[in-house]
C-alpha cells in the first residue's frame, strides 16, 4: 500500500484543522465605535490561536519527518495514524474553550486542563505511530537505524511528559499552560526532530 | 483520464468532511464556572464525533484500497465517485443531529435513523463505484482477478446490510446504532479490505 | 511554470467549496419530538445541496478535463483560473440563499436569480480559462487540435446560455431553475466533455 | 527534506483560507420579501471577499513562484513558512471585520487598520521566507542567481511598504485601503514575480 495518499489525506486534515482555528477568533462588539476595544479584549483568543496553530504546524512537521522514514503503509499503521488525526482535529475545540474561558475564574483551569489533555493525547498517538512503525520493520525505509531511533526515544518523549504535567499545572496557572505549550512547539521545531533525522542525512 | 486528480479531489473531500465534524462538538455553558459540567454533559457529541470520524477515515482507507485496483478513470466512474462523496459530505449533518438529539426521547430515534440511512447510502455508493469498475474491466489494473473480486463480494456487502438493519434498530436503541456503526468501522479496518488486496499483494 | 500546484490548489478549492455546502443544510427544530418534521421541512435545502454539489463536482470534472489539455501555466492563465475559483467559492453563499428562501414568495425569485447569475459567472470564467489557453498555444499540449477545439465551442457554450436564460426564468419559477441547473450538471457529465477529449483519446 | 509535502500543506492552507472567506459574506434579512435589499446592502462584504480572495490567490501564486526556486527545505525554512501561513489564515478574520464595519463611522478606520496590518504581516513573512532561502544557498536551486535576486529586492518590497502605508491611510479612508489592497493584488499578478522568474526561464 503506497503512502502517497496517506500523506495527502493527513496533509489535508492538518491544513484544514489549522485553518479552522481562525473561527475561534471571534469578538464581542458592544456597539458602534466599540471595535477597537473588542479587538484588544480578544487577546486571549489570539494567543490561543497562535499556540494551537504552531502546535498543529509543528506536529505536521514532525509527521512529515516521521513519514520520511516510512517506506510503506499497512492497515494497522493507517488506523493508528487515523487516531492521531482524530486527536489533532479535536484541538480547534479545545482551543475555543481555552480562548473563551481563560479570564473566567474556575473555567480557565478546566479549559487549560482540557487543552493539555488534548495535547497529551496527540503526543501519545504520535508516539504510537512511531512505535508501530519501529516494531514493524518492513514498514521502515531500509536505511533507518532502529537502534539509534530507539535510543533517541527518551528525548522524543519529553513533550509527552510535559503535556501530561500541564494537566495539574492548569489548576494553578492556565496562562502557564499556554506558554508551555507554545514553548514546546518552538522547542520541537529546532531541537527535536533533527536528532532522528541525522542518521539518514546523507541521502537528503 | 488519469486518476491522480480524482484521488486528490476525493482526499480533499474526505479530509474536509472529517475535520468539519469538530464543529458539531459544541457545548451549552450555563454560566461562569459551568464549563466542567457542560463539557461532561456533551459526551454524546464526543461519541458521535468519534464514530463519524472513524467511519469517514475507514471509508477513506477503503476508497484508497479500491482505487489502488483501478488503473484509469472514465466519466461514468467519476460521476459515481461524485455521488459517493456527496453521501460522505452529508455525514457531518447526520452526526450533528445524532449528537444533539441522542438524549431527547423521540428525536433520538429519528436522528439514529437518519444516521443509519446516511451510512447505508455511503455503503451503497461505495458498492456502486466498485461494481462500476468491475463491470468496466478496462478501468481495472490488469492484475486484478475479477473472479476473486466477485467472490469476495458477499463479505464486502455485510456492512451495507448491517447499516440497513440499523434503520429499524434505531427505533429501539439509538445508542446501539452508534455502537454498531463504530464497531463496523473498526471491523472494516482489520477484516474487510485485506481480503480483496490479497491477489495483488505481490507487487505492493 | 508547472501546472501541478495549480491543480492541487484548484482541487483544494473545489473540494472545500463542495464540502462547505453541507453547512447550508440546517434545520429549525421547533422543540423536543419535532426533529422528524423539521427534517422533512428542510427538503429545499437538500435539493439545493444536491444541485450545488453536482454542479461543483461536474465543474471540477471539466476543469480536470481542460487541464489535461494544458501543458504549462503562465501568470495570465493562473489569474483567470483564480477568477473561476472565486466564482465557484461564491456558490455556497448562493446555495444558502436558495435553500433558505425557495418557499418565500418574492425572495425565492431573487434567490434563484442570484443562483443562476452565479452559475452563469462560473460558466463565463470557465470559458475564459479555455479561450485564454486556446489563444496562447504555447500553453496547450502539442497534440491538441485547436481547430477541432474551436469547432466544439458552440456546444460547449450551451451551458453558459442556459444559465443566462435561468435569470429571467427565475422570475417565473425558482424551482425550475434548480431543476435546470441540476439537469445541466448531469448533461455535462455525459454529453459535453468527451467531445473535446476525443482527439486526444489515443494517448490516454 | 523534500519540499513536496510542504507545498501540499501550504496549498491546503491557502485553499481553505480562501474558501472560508465566503463565510464572511452574510446578510441581514429584515423579513419576507427583503432578500433583494439585504443582498444589495451587503456590497461591502462582496468587496472585502473579492479583495481578500485575490490577495490570498496572488500570495499563493507568489508562493508557488518562490518555491520553484527552492530545491530543498530545512526546519528553519519550514518554520518561517509556518509563520507566513499563520498570517494568511488570519486574513478571513480581518476580512470579516472589514466587511462588517466599513460603513460604521469609527470602526471602519479600526477595521481597515487591522486589515492593512494583517496584509503587512503577510508581506513581511513572505519576505522572511525569501530572505531565509537566499541566505541559505544550499536550499536554492543551483540555477538561481542570488545577485539578480537581491537586486530585484527593492521592487519586491514595494508591496510591503504600501501595505504599511495603508495603516495611517485607514484613518482617513477605509475604502481607499480596500482599493489599494485589491490593486496591489492585481499589480503583483502581472508585474512582480515575472521579474525574478526571468533568469530561470530557460528550463521551464
Amino acid at each position: 500500500m503506497s503512502k502517497g495518499r496517506a500523506e495527502a489525506f493527513s496533509d489535508g486534515i492538518f491544513a484544514v484543522a489549522a485553518t479552522l482555528l481562525i473561527f475561534n477568533v471571534q469578538i464581542d462588539k458592544s456597539g458602534p465605535g466599540g471595535l477597537l476595544d473588542a479587538l484588544l479584549a480578544a487577546w486571549p483568543k489570539y494567543a490561543a490561536y497562535a499556540a494551537s496553530f504552531l502546535t498543529i504546524g509543528v506536529m505536521w512537521m514532525n509527521h512529515h519527518g516521521l513519514f520520511e522514514r516510512i517506506a510503506r503503509m499497512n492497515r494497522g499503521l493507517l488506523f493508528v495514524n487515523l487516531l492521531l488525526l482524530m486527536a489533532i482535529v479535536f484541538l480547534p475545540f479545545s482551543t475555543e474553550q481555552l480562548g473563551s474561558n481563560i479570564l473566567v475564574p474556575r473555567d480557565s483551569n478546566t479549559a487549560a486542563s482540557l487543552y493539555a489533555l488534548n495535547a497529551f493525547m496527540i503526543a501519545v498517538c504520535f508516539s504510537a505511530v512511531w512505535i508501530y512503525a519501529l516494531t514493524h520493520p518492513g514498514l521502515l525505509r531500509p536505511e533507518v537505524d532502529r537502534q539509534v531511533a530507539l535510543q533517541s526515544w527518551p528525548r522524543f518523549s519529553i513533550g509527552t511528559a510535559v503535556y501530561l504535567a500541564c494537566v495539574p499545572l492548569s489548576q494553578f496557572s492556565p496562562i502557564a499552560v499556554v506558554v508551555v505549550c507554545s514553548a514546546l512547539a518552538v522547542y520541537y521545531v529546532f531541537e527535536r526532530l533533527p536528532d532522528i533525522t541525522r542518521q539518514a542525512a546523507g541521502q537528503h
